[in-house]
Order: structure tokens, then C-alpha cells, then sequence
């Protein structure tokens, strides 16, 4: 974890800790296997990037302010069902460099944990009361599943578009920051700076798939505890390589195609090479940065602030990030 | 399907086809994989038993009123999206006798169809606006989750209880049941009737799904379009094999534990003797018609009229059907 980014989750630390024991608590209280698979889930928290932007987008209008936590735990606890059923999807066998849930329980049980745990956010966010937050997170969760269904439509399709790249990943996985940092500034009440920051998390979001994309290409396994050429193996076309595809000889994307249907043993690299080769990484980089670049101008014109200056590190981390 | 619930039909036959239309838009405007998913789940529409009961528990008190009918919706919504996880965790072929999503489109688009509906349902309460209502829906599908998880940890075990299975017959059928006769009559703001109906519609949830666990000793399959035995080949105990193994002898008890952990090619046969011989059908039954007069009792002071025949009917369908 680089040193800004450090730097800001101490800031938030309160509120990160607020977060953890009111997210703990939803997730606890069952024995037997739902009781296991959510101690499962409870040991390996992940960044926690979502109620951090949660908490930064609240407390850059007014840090002194008590906000209630229970939006950044339905988001996350939506996130964290995402996962689940996204390891069932990919056959994955880690998650955070452990056994993933599928492993060690099956398929069944993780897809019902997600259930389960989807059903608690909405319970949660019910519970809220709070009707703006509530539409804004019920329609995130919507797009979720509707680009995780487009991502799977389009396996092993190298016609795939950037068009259709970016609908995939802004309905995935942009839905949610979006949600968290829409839902924090309207802690405040404020709908201006709700639709602000919508825009803000949408980027932010954006530029993060984009970055995590890369991280298949040349990311180090060590530090991301995912094997690299993971999505290649499951079929999925992303930016580098949308873009290397974009004129390549007939010959070569009939390469493409047989490694995305599994049918080449020792593809990977050489898809890998393709996409370094053609500029594929950096186009993708450079896209990331320009989705960066529209997140900052959201926030350019707030006042500087130790919150403002987390926000852009958060930023900053979540586009440029090595893992 | 019988007469009296042939005419109950009828009589709201309106209300039905304004939930299917609105059922329908909900589920329709996707091309591609999710349209095709969603024509599908529109082509078998199931019997709309929890749409009927939401209808008939608001009609009862005013069959006057025009009545909102996105609860119903959202209910019915959660429900296929339950039966499209539970077939992939079944393994399930079929579904109302066609081929089920799982087996035309895999597992991973059926689990992620399932994930899409369930969020169109929240994001339908949401848009609602109703709050006691949205609680209703929410609490409950957060119990159908709990009871399919439940049901899932007790797979193969023979030592299950009867205090286990009605909790999780309760949980994962009787909470969308309870929550569609809840929501029905607070349509008229009258709280009492809230209470009485979730009482009233929780006891018929609990006698649907044990008639439904007989069906798979001796249901018609041409009539079910369910082959029988396949809860003892998922290695699911339900009540009937649950009261059989009461002080059964420990050789019969070891039999029946290995032809649910399918270690027994032609047990299938010897199990549904088994059942029969020791009770277990009889017992089962008089546990449904207990459950179906609970249910009655709850609704025995309200004023004659058709409407309330009407209930009488559907409770006597659902807890002494034959498919």
C-alpha cells in the first residue's frame, strides 16, 4: 500500500472503525455454516476502498458532522456478495490470497452466502429509512447484475467493442463507488453535491477496472494474491486487449480466439505479447489516467482541505495502482 | 388443476393480468442474454400463487379499492429469482416441465439472472415508497436465504429434526407467503390485517411445502413436471422421511444414509417403502392439514363472501394439491 494512501485511511480511521464493527455485527450471529462462512468472510476485509470514499465524500463538506455508517455497509455488504458469486463464476480457487468460499464450501453454499448477504443489504438500507440513499443503492445493485450478465455474454468475443467495455465495467463496477460517493455527500443533504460526486465515483470507478484490467496483464501475484492471465483463461476481453485486436491480422486474432476458448495450452503469454506489442497496456494506461483526470475535475473546485487531499490520493491509488 | 381454484382465478382474474402486464415490464427491454433469460421466465410463468394471495388479502377487505400491485411484483420477482439459484443448485434438467435456464444458458448466467431479478425486486419496493411494505419484503427475503442455507448444511443428514425442517421450510417458502398476504392487506393501511395475514399466510407457506416435499414421494410426474424422488437424490430429508426415522432400526437408518449421500444405485425405491411403512406419508399429511387449519382459523371471523371463499379455496389447494 503506498504511503498516501496510508496516510488517508489513518485520517478516517474513526469512521473506518465505525464501519468495521457495524459491518461485523450484520454479518455475525449464525452458527453452523452460515456462521463459518461468515467468519470467512470477516477475515479477509479487503481494501475497503468503497466506505472509505463513503466516509471521504461525507466528510469533505463537513468532517465534524455525525454520519450514519449504514450506507457504506450495505454497499460493501453488496460488494462482498458480488465476490462470492463472482469466484463461483470464475471457478476461482483464492480470493485475497486464501481459499475462496467456493473452495472450501462449494458452489451451493457461496451462491446462497451471496443471497444471503445481498438480501441483508437490502434489509439494511430499509432499516435506513432513508429513501434518496435507498433509490440510489437499489439502482446501483441493479446495474451490478447487469454487468456481470453483459461481461458474460460477451466471453471469448473478440468483436467486443469499447463501447460495450465501458457499459460492462461502469454497470459492474463503477455502480458502486458511484453509490458510495453519491450516498455520502447526500448524508449531508445536499443533492447538488450529491450529483457531483455520483459523477466523481463514477470515474473513479472507471479508471479502477481499467487499472485492476492491467493488473491481469502485469500484475505481481504476490502483492494482488491473483494468478496473472486470470480473465484471458475465463474468456474476458478487456481494453489492452480490445485495443490490440483493434486492425491485427486475421491470423493473429484467430490466435486470440482459440486462447480465449481455452483451446491453446500455452497462449496466455503469447497473448500477453500481442497486447504489449500492439500498445494495448499503454492505451489502457493512458485511458485510466484520463478517467482519473475527469474524477479530479469533479472535486477541483472544493476547498483544500486534509479530506480533499484524501480524496485525491484515494484517487490517485485506485487509478495507479500496482495491486 | 381444480375447480375451486379455477373459479378463485376467475374471479381475480383481472388483478392477475394486471400484475402479469406489469410483471412483464418489469422483466422485459433487454436484447441479447438477459432478453433472452427474461423471455424465458416469462414463457413459464408458474402458477402466480403468491400474486393470487396478495390479490385475495387485500380484495377481502375492499374489493373496491384500487390496489398498487408492485408489491406483488417484487414478491414474484424474488421467488424465480430463487428458483433460477435453486435449479442450478439442484442440477435441476427441468423447470415446469422445460428445459431449465441452468441447463440452456449454464450456471453461471442462471446464477447472475437470479442476482439481476432479485435486484429488479428491491428496486421495484424501492420505487414504491412504501416503507411497512418494503420492510415486509425485505425481512423476508432475507429469511428465504437463511432457510436455503439452512437447508443446504443439513443436506444428507439424517438426524435432522422436525424443529429444524419446519424452520427452514418456514424460512425459505413460508416468508414469501407470509410477506404477499402482509403486504396484501396493509394495501389498506389497516395494520391489524397486516398482522392477522402474515399469521394466516405463514401457516399456508409451512403446509404448501410439506404437501410439496410429499409430491416428491408420490406426485404425478406428468402432472408436476418433476421426476419424484429427486429431494432424496439431492440428499434433502423432509418430514415424511423425518418422522419414518423416528426409533427406526439403526440398519434401515444406515441404508437411507447412504442412498442420500447417492452411494446406493437402486435406494431410491427402498427409501419411499421405507417411508410408507413406518407412516411417513400419513404423518406428513395430517401435518399439512394441522398447518392448513391454522391457517383457516385466522381467517374464520371474517365475513362471508366470495372473496373469502376464495382464500378458503386457495388454502385448500395449495396444502392438499397433487401437483
Amino acid at each position: 500500500m503506498d504511503k498516501a494512501l496510508q496516510d488517508t485511511l489513518t485520517l478516517i480511521s474513526g469512521g473506518l472503525a465505525e464501519f468495521e464493527t457495524a459491518f461485523a455485527r450484520e454479518i455475525s450471529g449464525h452458527s453452523g455454516l452460515i456462521g463459518a462462512m461468515a467468519s470467512h468472510v470477516l477475515a479477509s476485509p479487503g481494501k475497503r476502498i468503497r466506505p472509505a470514499m463513503y466516509l471521504l465524500s461525507s466528510y469533505v463538506y463537513d468532517p465534524d458532522r455525525k454520519i450514519r455508517i449504514d450506507a457504506a455497509v450495505a454497499i460493501e455488504l453488496i460488494h462482498t456478495a458480488t465476490l462470492l458469486h463472482d469466484d463461483v463464476n470464475d471457478g476461482a480457487d483464492q480470493r485475497r490470497g486464501r481459499p475462496s468460499a467456493n473452495r472450501i464450501w462449494g458452489n451451493l453454499a457461496a451462491v446462497l452466502m451471496g443471497d444471503h448477504l445481498f438480501a441483508k443489504a437490502f434489509r439494511v438500507m430499509v432499516d435506513s429509512g432513508d429513501q434518496r440513499v435507498l433509490r440510489t443503492i437499489s439502482a446501483a445493485s441493479e446495474r451490478v447484475a447487469i454487468g456481470e450478465l453483459l461481461q458474460l455474454q460477451e466471453t471469448g468475443n473478440i468483436a467486443v467493442t469499447e463501447a460495450d467495455y465501458m457499459r460492462i465495467i461502469g454497470d459492474k463496477t463503477a455502480s458502486l463507488f458511484s453509490a458510495a460517493c453519491e450516498a455520502g455527500a447526500l448524508s449531508h443533504g445536499n443533492s447538488q453535491w450529491g450529483e457531483r460526486f455520483r459523477s466523481f465515483g463514477e470515474y473513479v470507478g472507471i479508471g479502477f477496472q481499467i487499472a485492476d484490467d492491467l493488473l491481469d496483464y502485469y500484475g505481481d501475484t504476490a502483492q494482488t494474491g491473483k494468478p496473472k492471465g486470470n480473465d484471458l483463461k475465463a474468456g474476458k476481453v478487456t481494453l489492452p486487449l480490445i485495443h490490440a485486436l483493434r486492425g491485427a491480422p486475421e491470423s493473429d486474432r484467430r490466435h486470440v480466439e482459440e486462447v480465449l476458448a481455452g483451446e491453446s495450452d500455452n497462449g496466455i503469454g503469447d497473448v500477453v505479447d500481442f497486447v504489449r506489442e500492439r500498445g494495448g497496456f499503454d492505451y489502457a494506461r493512458a485511458k485510466a489516467d484520463n478517467f482519473r483526470n475527469l474524477a479530479l475535475e469533479q472535486i477541483a473546485d472544493l476547498g483544500q482541505s486534509v479530506y480533499k487531499q484524501a480524496l485525491v490520493d484515494v484517487v490517485n491509488h485506485s487509478v495507479a495502482r500496482q495491486s
